[in-house]
C-alpha cells in the first residue's frame, strides 16, 4: 500500500482514511519533506516534529472554516502539502513555488503573513472575537511552540484569552527546544509537566483559568486524534499540550536540533551541508566579542534566543561562560535588561536580528534611550542583502532607530570599520549606541579607520556632485564614482557611518556643490538621507534621496530591487 | 507623640524608629500626602495604597547600596518622601521641585526614569546580573503591581529572572486594580491566592520556580517588616505578594478607584475636581464610537488598559457592551487582536496614547501593516501639547508610524475634521490607518472636510512661500500667514493631513515658490516635513523644515518650546 501524495489537494481528501492510511500518508510526507530540505534548505527541526500533528490537525477540525493560526509560521510547511501546494514540495522543479511561511497571497488556508514568534494567540483572539460578535460556530485554533511561548505578546495573549468564555484552543507544540536551548522558567515547567505526564501541582495553564489536555505521544496520530477530537467545538480556551521531537524521524536533525532548526541544503545521511559557509559577519562579530570579554570581565554578550544569528554557537557560548546571556524569545526583556546591566556598571552588547529588534522600540526608547545608558545593540541582516522573506526584512531600521533620541547609530561598509566600531562602542559610555552590521559578503578595506564616528568620512574627494552612501551602498556609490570619473566628472564620496544624525560641518562643506545623492542602505522614508536632505534643502541645495520606496517585498531579487529603485552603478551615475 | 516629617532626610532617619514610630510616621506621611494631591493633583491611589509597604521597604533594606526599582514609578511618592525629597511634599511652594517618576536626576536612590509599565523585573534583572558579575552582595528588589504584572515584557522577565539563580526580590503589589478594572486571568489567580491565603493549588509563582511568600495585610508595617526580613539577602528568586488597598486612608479614593488613580486638584472630603474639565478630543471620540458602533455590531472599540484616556468612562465601557474590549495594559496583545478582528471581517478601533503605541511597534508593522488588515488606530496626547513628562512626551509617534509601509497615517487639526477622519477610517477598508488626534484644547471649524485624506489641503491660497503644518500647528502656520499678510505677502497654507506619504501633486503645484516651511507637531527627524523637504530639494526648492528637536525633554513649558524652536507666528512669520 502507498499514497498517491499528488492526489492530495486539500484537506477532504485525507478525511476518509484509516488510522493505518493517515500513518503512511505521514511517513510519506516526512520522507517527501527530507528531499526537499535536504536538496533546498528550510526549516528542518520545526516541520519533521509536527508532520502527525499537521495531519491530525486538518483530519480532525474543517479548515479553512475552522482557523488556523501557526504561530512563526515556519512549521507550516506540511500544512501546505495538505491544502493544495503538495507539487512545491514533490516536484524539485517547482519547490520554490511556495514561501517558508504562511501567506494569504498563497492559499485561503493561510490567514495571515507570519514570521515572527509568539503572535499566534493575539490572532486567535481576535478571530475567536470576530466569530462570536457574527454569531459563527467555527473553531479557533492556535498552533504555539518552539520556543514561542516564552515572548511577552504570546503571553499577554494567555493572561487574556480565557476572558473571552468562548471556543479557543491553543495547541502548545512541546518540542523542548528553542532554536538554540529554551531558556525561562516556563520551559522547565514544560519539562515538570511531561515528567508528570501533565499532572503536576502547579500547571501555569490550570492556574489561568485554562481546561488542559497533555498528549505524551506528540508524534503518535491515534493520540493526536482522539485529544484534537475532544476539545473540537469547545465552548471555552483550552491548551492542548504535546510533546513532540524536532527533527523527527531524520537521525542528523534529531541529534543535531540547533543546527537542523534551520538549514541550507545538506546530506541528510551525513547532515554536512553542501555549501561551505564563507566568512561571515556574525563570525567576525562573535570572535571579536570573545577576545573582549575575555580581557573584560565586566563585558556580557546578550541575545534574545537567535545566538547563532550572530556567530554564538555553542562552543563559543560555553566559552564566553557568564558573560553570555541567552534570555529566550523576548526581545522586550533583553533589551531591558541590557539597560540595567549598563546602570549596573556592565557593558552589554545585545546581538540582534534587524527585524527582530521591531520588538523592543519601546525598550530602546523608553529604558535604554531616555536614561543614555551606555548599551550597545549590534543589527544583523541589515539592508537591501539581508533577509528577503516579507515578514524578515532588512530595511526598516534605520527609520525606526535612528529618530530615537541619545541613541548614536552607525553604520559600517566593511569588516575593518565594523570591528573598529565595535570596540569603540563598546569602550565609550556617553550615549547608547547601535551598530548597522554591513549586509552582503564580507567586505575587507585597507582604509584607515577614523574612530570619530559621529562625523561623515569623506571617502573620495572631488568636487561638483556628492554621493553620500551608507552601509553597502557605499560600494554602489564608489563603482558609480568610477564611472563618472571615465566621463570626466569627479564626484565626492562620502560615507556618513552616522546615521542619527547629520555632520553639518561636513555637508557644510558643500556648499557650492551642484547636487548631492544621498544613498540609504533601507527605505528612503525616515533614514538619513531626508536628514541630509532636510540640512541641504534650507540652503537651496538639489539633493536626490534614493534607497528603497516604503513598501513590503517578498522573496526578491537584490539585482530586480536595485535596478527599481535607481541603485545600480550606471544608475547612480546617470542621475549625478 | 508625633514625627516632625521635616527631619526625615534619608531612609537612616527611620531605621532606629520603634515599629508604634514607623506607624505613627506612616499615618503623617500619609496625611501630607493626601494635602498635596488634593492641592496639586497626582497619582493618588497608587501611592496612598503602598505608604506602609514603602516604609517597610526602607526600614528592611539599605538603600541605595540595595538598589529597588519602582515599576511604572508612579508609586515612589512615599519612597521620595524618604529619600531626601519631603520638602517637595510638605512645603506647597515646593511642591514642584520634584517629578512624578523616579528620576536619576532628582536622587541617587532613583535608578531609571521610569513611567511605562512592566519594565521593573528587566531592570533589576540587569542589575542582578550586573552585580553578580562584579562581585556584589547586595539586594535588588522590584517593586511592581497596579497592573503592570500583566505586561508582556514583565512576563518576560518573570519567566527568566529565576535563571539568575541569585537574589532578586519581586514585591508585587496585589491592589486588586489596574488603572480601571483588572483584566487578563493573571488577575483572577492572584485574586485566588488572596481568597486561600497564598495556599492555592496552582500557583503561577511557584510553577515558574519561584519561592513565594503572600502578605495579607499589605497595610499593615509588622506584617510587611516581616515578609521583607525573611527574605533579605535571599539568595534566590522571590516573589512577595502584597495585598493591598488603592487609595487606603482616602475614603473618597478608597470608593472610587478609578478616578482616583490619578487626578487633579480635589476636594478630599467629597472628591469634588477643583477644576471643571473642559471638552475634551476622549470624550469626543467616545461618543461618536458609541454611536457608530449602536449602528453597527460589527465595529468593536478596544483598549490595552488606559479606556478613560479616551472618553470610556465605565457608563460608556457598559453601552458598548460586548463591543468594547480592554485588554489590560498589553498593548503587543491589543493591536495584534485588532489584526485578527479585522481579519475577521469585524472593524476594530483601538484608542490608545502615543507614547504607549511605542510598545506594539512590531505588531503595527508584522501583524497589521504586512498583512494590510484594516484595523483603526486613534492616536491621543500627542505633539507639543500632549503630556510633558520625559517617559510620556507624544513628540515621536509620527517618526514612528509614518515610515511602516503600508499604514495610513493621518492628522486632525479641528473636532470636525477629526469626526469625518474617524467615521472615514471605519468604514474604509483598503488600509490599517492611524488617526492623530490633535493636542490641545478642541478647536473647532466651519472649513468644509475634504475626505480625500490622503491629499493635502490648501487652506489659504497664496504664492511665492508656502507653509505646511500639521495638527495643532496649523493653527500656528495661520496666525503667522495673518502676519505675512499685514505686510503684504501671501503666504500659501496647506493642512497636509497624510503624513505617510506626500502629495506629490500638490507639492508639485509648488513649483516656482522661493521658500516651503514645513512644521512638525513633533520631532522633525523621520516626520512628514522631511519627506517634504526630501521631495522638493530634488528640485532645486528652498525648503525650512520646523518642528522639534530630536531630544527628551521634561515637564517642559509649551511657550518655551515653541520659543526655543522657532514655532511662535512671529518667529515663522520671520522665517518665510
Amino acid at each position: 500500500m502507498n499514497i498517491d501524495l499528488s492526489k492530495i489537494q486539500s484537506p477532504a481528501d485525507i478525511k476518509g482514511m484509516s488510522i493505518e492510511e493517515l500513518e503512511l500518508l505521514s511517513e510519506e510526507l516526512r520522507a517527501a519533506l527530507v528531499k526537499k530540505l535536504a536538496a533546498h534548505g528550510g526549516h528542518v527541526g520545526p516541520n519533521l516534529g509536527v508532520v502527525e500533528a499537521t495531519v491530525a490537525l486538518h483530519y480532525v477540525f474543517d479548515a479553512p472554516t475552522d482557523e488556523i493560526v501557526f504561530d512563526v509560521s515556519h512549521q507550516s510547511y506540511v500544512h501546505k502539502m495538505l491544502t493544495g501546494r503538495i507539487g512545491a514540495f514533490i516536484d524539485p522543479a517547482r519547490y520554490d513555488e511556495v514561501t517558508g511561511f504562511t501567506s494569504p497571497h498563497e492559499s485561503p488556508y493561510d490567514l495571515f503573513e507570519i514570521g515572527h514568534t509568539s503572535t499566534s494567540l493575539s490572532l486567535a483572539t481576535g478571530l475567536a472575537k470576530a466569530r462570536d460578535l457574527k454569531g459563527g460556530k467555527q473553531n479557533v485554533v492556535a498552533f504555539i511552540g518552539d520556543a514561542s511561548l516564552g515572548g511577552g505578546m504570546a503571553l499577554e495573549a494567555l493572561d487574556y484569552t480565557p476572558e473571552l468564555h468562548s471556543n479557543l484552543i491553543i495547541i502548545v507544540n512541546d518540542n523542548q527546544m528553542s532554536i538554540a536551548e529554551n531558556h525561562g522558567e516556563l520551559y522547565n515547567h514544560l519539562a515538570e509537566l511531561r515528567r508528570t505526564d501533565g499532572h503536576a501541582t502547579n500547571n501555569i495553564f490550570k492556574a489561568l483559568g485554562y481546561e488542559y489536555v497533555y498528549v505524551a505521544e506528540g508524534n503518535d496520530l491515534r493520540h493526536l486524534i482522539k485529544a484534537f477530537r475532544a476539545v473540537k467545538d469547545t465552548p471555552r480556551a483550552v491548551v492542548v499540550h504535546i510533546n513532540t521531537m524536532k527533527g523527527h524521524g531524520l537521525p542528523v536533525a534529531e541529534a543535531h536540533k540547533e543546527t537542523f532548526h534551520f538549514a541550507g541544503p545538506f546530506n541528510p545521511a551525513t547532515g554536512a551541508p553542501v555549501h561551505a559557509g564563507g566568512e561571515g559577519y556574525g563570525d567576525i562579530f562573535a570572535r571579536r566579542m570573545l577576545e573582549i570579554m575575555n580581557r573584560d570581565g565586566n563585558v556580557v554578550a546578550l541575545t534574545a534566543g537567535t545566538p547563532s544569528a550572530f556567530g554564538f554557537d555553542q562552543a563559543r557560548r560555553e566559552a564566553a561562560g557568564r558573560q553570555f546571556v541567552d534570555v529566550g524569545i523576548a526581545e522586550q526583556d533583553c533589551v531591558t535588561m541590557a539597560a540595567g546591566l549598563a546602570k549596573g556598571g556592565v557593558r552589554p552588547v545585545m546581538g540582534v536580528v534587524s527585524t527582530f529588534l521591531q520588538r523592543a522600540y519601546d525598550q530602546l526608547s523608553h529604558d535604554v534611550a531616555i536614561n543614555n545608558l551606555p548599551a550597545v545593540f549590534v543589527d544583523f541582516y541589515t539592508g537591501i542583502y539581508g533577509m528577503n522573506d516579507i515578514t524578515h526584512l532588512g530595511l526598516f531600521d534605520v527609520a525606526m532607530v535612528s529618530n530615537i533620541p541619545n541613541i548614536m547609530m552607525i553604520s559600517a561598509t566593511n569588516a575593518e570599520e565594523y570591528l573598529a566600531m565595535i570596540d569603540w562602542a563598546v569602550k565609550q559610555t556617553e550615549h547608547p549606541v547601535v551598530v548597522r552590521t554591513p549586509g552582503g559578503a564580507v567586505r575587507h578595506s585597507e582604509r584607515p579607520v577614523d574612530t570619530r564616528f559621529d562625523r561623515y568620512e569623506v571617502v573620495e574627494q572631488g568636487s561638483g556632485v556628492a554621493i553620500i552612501a551608507e552601509g553597502a551602498m557605499l560600494e554602489n556609490a564608489l563603482q558609480a564614482a568610477a564611472i563618472l570619473k571615465t566621463r570626466g566628472a569627479a564626484p565626492t564620496v562620502i560615507n556618513p557611518r552616522i546615521l542619527s544624525r547629520v555632520d553639518k560641518e561636513c555637508l557644510d562643506s558643500l556648499e557650492g556643490y551642484s547636487h548631492v545623492i544621498t544613498i540609504d542602505d533601507g527605505i528612503i522614508d525616515g533614514g538619513f538621507g531626508q536628514k541630509v536632505a532636510a540640512y541641504l534643502a534650507a540652503k537651496g541645495t538639489r539633493v536626490t534621496c534614493l534607497g528603497l520606496a516604503t513598501e513590503f517585498m517578498d522573496r526578491y531579487s537584490v539585482a530586480d530591487v536595485l535596478k527599481a529603485n535607481n541603485l545600480t552603478p550606471e544608475q547612480i551615475a546617470a542621475l549625478a
